[in-house]
């Protein structure tokens, strides 16, 4: 369905970086939910540039307004439709971009695709594009934590070679926010911070991982056989621009171990059935066994740099581009909201579809 | 859609372990593909537990019967409906798992999602299940070398901590298939089966990682933005019983790199553009760029030990359950034709998508 | 999605005339409902071809196996695949229209599709396909009425200028199954039973109207703006073969009405919101809206007949075709099973839509 | 998917009556078509209130935007979002609606299923959601007329028991558009006008028939078995407000034929296969055959009279309501356009699915 998300919460993004705006249609959200442009520019803001000294430094105000589905605060059970204005239109910026294809930018892939692409800042495929999504996902993580008590989280786990301690049971989101790279921990954050600013300062980027998690999940919720809640949230992050890789649970790492050691042995504790370990990742067969949900997304470094690289143009010539302005030396802070909203769309979505079928 | 895959080629897998038998529907394959049993058979064949001494040891012949779809021995363009009939019923062997749950199996999140399950042979958590995605994927296979030229291939690319060396440009489908564990290098390939080896006698298991290759793809397909290819991708293997992780091109390993280092350089080579590194695993922003694309996704070791072990029973009471009997060490051999299929799968739906649209 | 019907509750139907059988896989049933052959063979039966002496004496026992989905006879809530194996397969009684197009067939329109058909018995475009969508509407129909308190009905209310007086609030399945035309206003059945007759000694055929019935669906389901239940119902009845139009409420005669006689007024009647008439048909801007729904569909007269016809054939020149041996003199008493099994097949679809929703 | 249409060229409409306005994003729409604002804007105007003394004299102009898709005049291949703001907002003017259901209407039906509802002007169940689809409509259109040679129109056939005689197969735009109530037969346009001034005087509203008609589609567009081309118009034609029965060629009227008399005989014409007669309707077995595809929609009297009549109210008490100030005598004028809309998407998606798997 290219643009549009979920089969029963279904998210439709639209608008390119240059033009009329950005924005989302979410339809199938539950009626009499308390909505309005407060609960959601608050994500929005943590998506936006211009917000730290270490992300991109382009001014835009992302503010939203919600065009329908809505009445008196209120969910009405029809499509939301939210737009944010493009403000910095600076088509000029980007003219090199008219004819050059921008390396392990999507700026070929398109021409080759569709034949013709909105070069100015990337159109399409301009990371303005997660706006509707971060929108959407607000929404998604109000219903879960009002209606099913589940919470989302996401947070910078990795930068480059640093690595930060967290316990996915225990994070708390102030944790997360109370620095711009948004790491809970903090020792790790300073020295993070640290690198990108080296980065920001040589023309570079750097990648890294976000780890996501979500508590409260009852066990139940996931479908088989496609459609299992590890390849919907597999799916929902590789999505993500710039991100390559998803592991869950004990993930690449769990290899190292044999069946008897992997093995997640089952316990009762109050009366709950629980795992003593958690290397499935809180889902089994697909479906969510009770314990905590977590999972890491990698993100490459950005691949704008301020640098000369080799490339081609559209007459398919072999020529240079140089990067100019302003970059953004590391997606990661502002990607965490991004691995929020997305694993909400797929946990709101599998929630509904368990209310419909085995509710 | 749960049990069915794909937007224009449609792939429906039904069937539980024990049973009449499990099955595909293929809804949208094009017509006047030559096609009968034999097409299809092989993959099957690569599939089948019992094929050698280093997996599950079950007797099945799991042949499969076109029922529908074909006519003459060509596709008719209506749903091809496969079939293979259970043999192997003995729901004794599994008496204990009638009432416990295994650990790190689906038993439990089954139960607790539907209130019932099949428990013989794991019902429909059992991996009888891929049969029809391999039988579905054998056709995907055909129409996208006969149809586009491409060429799908997967190998073992890793058991515990022993690693392949293998070029995805250049793997053949003869060096996979030249020793029971489907790796191509040779001396790799030696070591993973006396180490898998030594598993089955100790009664435990291993895991590993499969690397799934397509060559060919034409720069072009792919959709934005939630449907990249690598989305699809991920989401496609994610869904296969085992898997915990998936990463493309440069993966995790991405991250240790800077942006200057990884970006892919575009050059002209004999009229064609090409990358002349591929970190990006020939996809970018979710759209094929004309290189080749590989993808690692990595398969826990199987949850089947032959040991005691700490669980619950329906009833909610502690108790422990012992594996008995015949146990499948490693999952990979077999795993391996699992992945061409769902890659083909992927691929196949995304080049009608693009016709469609952009054709 | 082309063979399948259905959102949440979906149908996916294959098989041709000719060949190992024709079935059904329905994917998203809710677990644990009891379901046998035995609740779904009753439908087949009143499907029948053979059956009485008004419609097509082909001989086939059309015997419904369960191949999924099931388990100690109760739904897993995995899909549940459906099989009735071909019997009466004799392609030499096809053999001239191995190259003819049979008049108002859809020999030719599959042909230019697809550019291959199965001629024999007319392959997809039989009228065994609804064999599929009569077994999962025998499901449907006992979720719908055990579950919802939703009964569904259909009668033969026309056979050309044949009508028949029913009552749609009062109509019983007895009455309706009390002759062989299935039309429950018995002067009327004894009519159409003589002109059908007349019709088979003729080597003619003859069309009319069934009507469909719902009662006890509750106020609420049906989804704005295009899945109104009006949209579905209609969709669902013109996917029949041989139907050719569908109203609802007062359909076409309801445009000689003005707006304030059509109107329905609203009155509390024992604390429950009822109209006093029921033009609308029981639904509102595509929502159910308590009272009892009810529509026609008219289906053409069959277009075999024992009679030569100006034709075409494969190589595009004009010849003739004659009609031989078996032919159906009026679909009717067959399709009223059929035109139950996609009501319910809608109804079900949007009951869970409505619970995922708004439950 | 409630608010979505189509499969491979998808229509999402959201908005209400009174908010932030309605619109449409169209998903799929290929690359490289010429379209601006000046594309859409003609049919908004043939849609529009207030055109006309016969049509609701409500005022706005209805003025669209395109927000996204499209650059330098011509579309991208990515979402099309288009706009039209809510100038007329006048709740005062609805404000007995705020407690009462207005009978016929989905104010009831949509409170009985969402528990909430918007009831200024309706909100979602307001005419003006129809935006949204004229305007996607105008694409489709303009695709089919420039890459595939197809030509869509619409015209109202009947007012109440008048009749127009039209050949489906001459009528020309410019006839239709020749007077206000779209009816190319001149003589009966007069008399539809002068009944549709009647009723205005009284307060009253009649209903119709809109026929449609699509030229040049060539064989092979429809897919068996549920997404017949017939199947879709119908559930295209049902989804429009007060439309109450589809039928398609001969329709109900077919049931007085026998089969021979409505068999249509294939012939060649020079080189082509045609048919002699076309009682199919340009389809059969839900596929196109090449001949003039043509359709018949009744619409229902409005339900807004200018009178007083029964109904409940919120709290479940019996009363009156009573309509006020200006009202729409006839839906049918301005629901030419909606029909032409919607028989567009219809076709362009199945062109495009077409192309997909036969192609």
């Amino acid at each position: 369905m290219a643009n549009t998300f979920g089969h029963l919460f279904r998210t439709t993004t639209w608008g390119e970086s240059h033009g009329g705006g950005v924005g989302v249609v979410v339809d199938g959200c539950p009626p009499r939910l308390a909505l309005t442009e407060t609960d959601i520019q608050p994500d929005l803001d943590r998506r936006r540039p211009g917000q730290s000294r270490i992300v991109s430094p382009r001014k835009e105000s992302d503010t939203l307004q919600i065009l329908s589905g809505t009445f008196k605060g209120k969910t009405l059970g029809t499509p939301i439709c939210m737009w944010v204005k493009n403000e910095d239109a600076r088509p000029e910026a980007y003219s090199e971009m008219e004819k050059k294809f921008r390396p392990s930018h999507a700026d070929y892939t398109y021409f080759a695709k569709f034949g013709i692409r909105a070069w100015p800042g990337g159109g399409r495929t301009s990371a303005r594009e997660t706006i509707g999504r971060v929108a959407a996902g607000a929404i998604a993580k109000k219903l879960l934590k009002e209606r099913c008590g589940v919470e989302v989280l996401a947070y910078v786990k990795q930068v480059q070679r640093l690595v930060a301690e967290v316990n996915p049971d225990k994070v708390r989101f102030k944790d997360i926010e109370s620095n711009i790279v948004r790491c809970p921990d903090k020792a790790a954050a300073e020295r993070m911070i640290r690198l990108i600013e080296k980065m920001r300062r040589e023309g570079d980027t750097v990648g890294g991982i976000i780890e996501g998690v979500a508590r409260g999940v009852p066990a139940g919720w996931g479908e088989p056989v496609f459609d299992r809640l590890e390849a919907d949230l597999g799916k929902a992050m590789l999505s993500l621009p710039a991100s390559k890789a998803f592991e869950i649970g004990s993930g690449f790492g769990g290899i190292l171990m044999t069946g008897r050691q992997h093995n997640d042995p089952f316990r009762l504790r109050k009366g709950k059935v629980v795992t003593t370990t958690n290397y499935s990742g809180g889902i089994q067969g697909g479906i969510s066994n009770g314990q905590t949900i977590f999972f890491r997304v990698a993100f490459k470094p950005v691949a704008t740099v301020m640098h000369t690289q080799d490339t081609v143009d559209e007459d398919f010539h072999n020529t240079t581009i140089t990067g100019r302005g302003r970059h953004d030396p590391c997606v990661l802070p502002r990607a965490v909201p991004m691995v929020e909203a997305m694993t909400a769309l797929v946990l709101v979505d599998h929630a509904l579809r368990h209310k419909a079928q085995c509710g």
